[in-house]
């Protein structure tokens, strides 16, 4: 019957998927514009890289816009260029619209090999010897229906935490190691200027194994929040992806 | 202040978009796999078409795949591969990321001229002489609110209810002329090789303005139902193009 | 890293358990009394049997007893013997404890080889020319969430619809042909002696290809319901496996 | 079509108005008492002010009364007369119905050129160097849905926190900037004539660009609460707009 | 104790207000455009008119203009203008603030002398011998909490409802009398010309005692339903109001 | 220890009450005035009586007078003075504290021996023969949390449906014999004096062994429905009562 | 109209309770054991007294027995004896029903000359130059609707906190002086019979003007909690109004 | 009438239960994999014993295996051969259907005499002189339907904490005890090797009177978390029962 047919493409399929990446060189949690940048950049230089989504859809914040216009607003347009983006010039800004912007992002980095698992949350991350060594994850369709259920494991060689504001698996490490982050985490007053140049400048790793890029910068370094612009969430990908490549190479040479 | 300078940029040209489309060839209701196709056809013929997506995302039922293995099927891949998806063949099928399956329409129908609003729905249609005009429009999260605000118009020459299985645009049309659709609107039981003819074969205008497409198709013609299979969608929603495309011709010419 | 390894057994495990029942003899959808003895039945005799429970439990509505009193009653206790539950005598009734009886059910009918998707649910049936062929399902957590994501098939040369009270595979074939159920589908007035006889004498085949068991059969033909007395329900799941071995011998030979 | 043309009249004016107050003079958070009363006198003054509401109907706690009780207290009837409201007299007290002065409020500091955008709340301040020059906004109805959208920035020389209770906007400067308010903020227990008094008072600049107006100033000072009685909040608003009315013409001149 | 006599001047002042208002000339249901112009003027004309609104505040469906965006439009200014509203032309077009809108309808009902119980909902009509007699009453607080608590009731000569497109006191008619309106209560599809004309020409009296207003006009009558233009609403409220005006003193000559 | 003794004493007690109470010559489904006085006058008279009640306390909707203004009226006193009620005579009315009202049904209901079953519902009624014999019972709180739990039965001479507005027991009846109510059941509009006198005149058997009394009696004859006056309702739980008592006195000589 | 005339006198008899007690010698919060009998010797001896009681009906905690098992016990009985309740003898404990027993307190408070007032709620307490003076209430269905309305004041020479374990009207004080109670307010480990004699020997003023009764002196003294069983708490309710009594006996002489 | 009988079998049986175990010699609260194996091996050891599950199943997170995955792991096959569960070898691992693992736990544990109440929780300890003496319960559906129902008390000579990860009975304790818990009660990262070795070596007694099993252990000694890997649970489990078997031979001896 055609109908079991499909039914067994598709679930091979996804057990293919799956199993192949149960060990990785990088996961990145979070499908926002960062993480999609980085995946997009770490997958074209040929590492095997899961990006984890708890939603349906990725693109994060981009959607939307600004307050439901949608549009979104850059100061740079090389990486958009290099994904194919449309932009019109407004006064030193470039403008694109949001939802060629969110779809430009996740079909590039498709294309450029990065596995993507929607509906997949990271809920919390492997640490043995004071270095990251994995994820443990859920469907996140388990989370939402509140079931008592296990988690599973994925290893990974280094975790980015492209979460954006929340910082979530930072937050996992805050938990447990609070001397850590002796402030807390929170982002700053909204300064678009000084946003857009810290987000880029402090994207790294903070823990051994843990990079963070895109707004989860922010909210570990205090730096401040900004709005609907997203070029240095871009940059912020692309740089976390060029430091792991280096260390990556470094690692296998 | 940058920020505010960003903050006119946006607005400024969601203004411009949103007035530009008050008045429209085409309005489709739906930024599901059908709603898209034919909005990517329609806009590459240079025709003023807006789509309308109640959610934040487009893609509508793709990006899950079956039950969450994030997988989806076709029969052919022309229309696929002119949206340039990625395939693997298994046995007669094709299979596809479904993220990246839900990218590439979003980003090709984009990239082709099509405007798309989303956060915004349809909540009536507007018939003044038994054709429709134009579609009756709200915020969607004003719905999700519960907030008493009325609606605005935008006008259509033609309409394309892209809504999937609940036909909503058509469940407009039946709660006001219920002898139009005297045997009710649903589908039948899944039956994907009667389904994926029928639903190509069946599209086309049902009532002087408004056509279906993909499964609001199936819906009203009580056609079977299927799965994760998408091809006939795609077809659908590039024959529904094809159709307006005369139409509007001829009644240019 | 063993907590991979642990991952790679279990999802290992789980896709073949899986893949194997995509085409099966028997679906029993319901994991309550009827639907886990006819299972146990079934499996025992050899057939390749998936029982669907959307739950994450097995047992229904047995492990509460009486109003959370948590003790349950049979009349007869041969069925419950080969199950290997304690049973009292208390005039002329046997009572068990709630709790084992619905661990022994769902034991006994793993150890005879069932296979039981838990987490499953059943949300249509498949019918291309006037007899079922299989169902289709979903992850039960999708629902809960209420994402639009579609499902996936498996293939059955019978079904059972176990899923008691509400009779939920029936009225997916009443919505679509009401004309098969005239009277409609609801139980009658409490009366546990009419109804102990009557759901085992009418348990069988209510329309090609789908069987009725347990309560389930209350409803379709309007007997009595019945209260925590469960002696019905395991005789009647176990008249429709004999019915369907009955069968799948006659086309087998 | 009319019907777009009405839509296309209100979405021009709509576009006027927003653009027009991306930059302020001052940018007042909440519709109640103080907070129109303050936007009445500033726009009278010829100052461009925003007032931000997050609910659809300006008003605040006034519509209620006490418990319901549609009537509502002041001690002097100065402003109230400015305002064309109808009072009677109750042994020293002058009494209002309810919904007539939550009318009178709006519609009078409308009539005097307040711009008052209804369904949008702040959700952040703009702090470059330590002063305020603006507000992080978003439509509230986005707030409600539960999205993840980013805000757009307007400007303002000053902004007036006149939120009530919760002294909202204070709180995101209490979020960074604990060590301002090192005993926290919060009502003392209920005393009307300390209140009444106090409240104005203590109106005033609390932070560089910030001042606090109507209930937001117990809030921040630990001053009693009080309950339906207006007449602090009516001459708190007034003063509020004073004291920028006098910064703003020494800052022009 | 100062705030023991403010409760006391506000629960004495309610409840005159209520007492006084337990016998009426007339009773509006519903505080939208229709409700408070009809209100406005039967109280000018020195009727004793009491109009109930089961929110906090008046303003129905005003105050969001359409979508949000908070902006009404009206085809002509005489009544606008009679309220003290601001109003700009545009193309044969009068726009307005809808916050100025709803603001002004209430502020000058009240000072007409209308009294308005906020909070408070009719829940059903008294009818004893085929005309209504007056309406029964609760507080919509106990209706919100799901409270089992009775209702009191207030009399009327003359009952309008002004409930908009529900029509809520006509569906208690309906209930009950299904065959005074034999096609149902629903409005056509949007048609602002035909709509506009066609509410306040069959503004009336539709059973014995009641009278329909504004959009309940047009669920009444199949009349097409409009968007966020209120004229017809104003002029329906006016002309109610003569209606109940001429009857009224012709029963009292 | 102690704190087990008292367990043990609760416990014992409870098991008590139920067991004696599986059988009983009246079962009274709804603990508000006309089942509290059904309940006080059957109790009186030695017949073994059991009350049903879903919420915790009982009283149904005395407690909150009309509106929650906690004041309830009767037209004669003769019953309130047998319950001890304290009454104040206001123009041909008795008005009472409907606390107080409420306490004295439930205390002298008790006292005179009624057992009620508080936290316990009725889900349906047993009827082998054309004739009620019983009622099926859950606790209410296996209903709120919404598990999968069997009732329990107890048996009844005769069942009086007290269930006020919405005939709960009738409706059982209902759904399975439509036949019986051809007009359905549904109360008419508010007229006092006709709902009182025709309350108590059409208390009485509607089913073989099925009586209503109070409200029930209103929406199963179609009398118009009555607001916060009681005088009718316990009159009609004194007349069932009686007529109850008729039946068994001759049934047992 | 009889309606109306219901209505007046209702509404008329609930505004003189009202206004009576805008001024109290004693108002105790919370209907359970401990206040209804604080609230039945202090009416008893003449003072002028309002319990305040959120929800719809008195009682508390005391109908659900233990666990929904209906029977409450106590270790004495002469209390019980007065409010004429049934008991009967277990072992050295006594044993009623709890519905009998919630009445019984209701009842005879209510016929002692206590003004009950349901649905309204203590939101805060006046204090002015540290000493209590009175509560700030409001409708508890306002709470329950989460609308912005004020509340009104009603004085009193004493306070009692008669809410139980979260001892609320302690906690009002506790918000704003955390010094007073700086171990916080928790009970202890259960432990019957030293809470039963820790809560009548600590029952007293807590801070000037506030008496605790009942389980709040538990929670504010740390002292062990109780189960089902009420002896303590009627002991504590007499004598915290013994305590009172004396107080204004001296005062007033 | 044969529905009564079975419900006094089913009530009397619950009775007889439920008073038996009112005392006990040890109470387990949690019915996972712990709590299930210490249960058997007690029962088997012959000492009285009750186990409390909050839920209508048992098994706790066994049924879902990893998300949703149904399978589980052990390192061991020991314990799950003594309960006749069906194992596969997978690389030093063996593996297990959740849903047999989970009724085999229930299965044997029944078996062996262990009582079960299920819906019914632990809220609360009974501490008297320093040593826990018994558990404080209610049922769950109180909990649910947020009723306030006092609980009622079982004794205990011990009691195990084998609530998993929340650790719920040593929470009891430490909100009253905090000096006992120093660092809080909180798992670490996850480590199966590390886990599994650990959780048993730490189970054992923490409080005169309380042990804790399973992954209580990891929460309240700071071990690693680990997955759906389950041996440790088991032996955990059969360890902390002889433990206690130790202690009540030589407090009997």
């Amino acid at each position: 019957m055609i109908e079991t047919e499909i039914s067994r493409a598709i679930t091979a399929e996804y057990n293919r998927k799956l199993t192949e990446h149960l060990e990785n060189d990088v996961v990145i949690v979070g499908a926002g514009p960062a993480g999609l940048t980085a995946g997009y950049y770490l997958s074209k230089a040929g590492y095997k890289t899961a990006l984890l989504e708890r939603k349906l859809s990725t693109g994060g914040g981009i959607w939307g816009g600004a307050a439901g216009y949608n549009v979104v607003v850059t100061q740079d347009k090389d990486i958009p260029d290099e994904f194919g983006m449309t932009s019109k010039k407004h006064k030193g800004l470039y403008i694109f619209d949001s939802i060629e912007f969110a779809a430009a992002l996740a079909f590039k980095a498709k294309k450029a090999g990065l596995e993507i698992f929607n509906l997949t949350e990271a809920e919390d991350v492997i640490i043995k010897t004071d270095s990251i060594e994995g994820v443990v994850v859920n469907h996140s369709t388990i989370t939402i229906a509140k079931l008592h259920v296990d988690p599973f494991c994925i290893s990974a060689k280094y975790v980015i935490d492209a979460t954006g504001h929340p910082a979530e698996v930072v937050k996992m490490l805050l938990k447990r190691k609070p001397k850590l982050f002796p402030k807390g985490i929170q982002e700053s007053f909204m300064d678009v200027v000084t946003a857009e140049a810290g987000v880029v400048d402090k994207t790294g790793e903070i823990f051994p194994g843990l990079y963070v890029a895109g707004m989860s910068v922010c909210a570990v370094f205090g730096l401040p929040r900004m709005g609907p612009i997203f070029g240095g969430m871009l940059k912020s990908g692309k740089k976390v992806a060029g430091q792991i490549d280096g260390k990556l190479r470094s690692s296998n040479s």
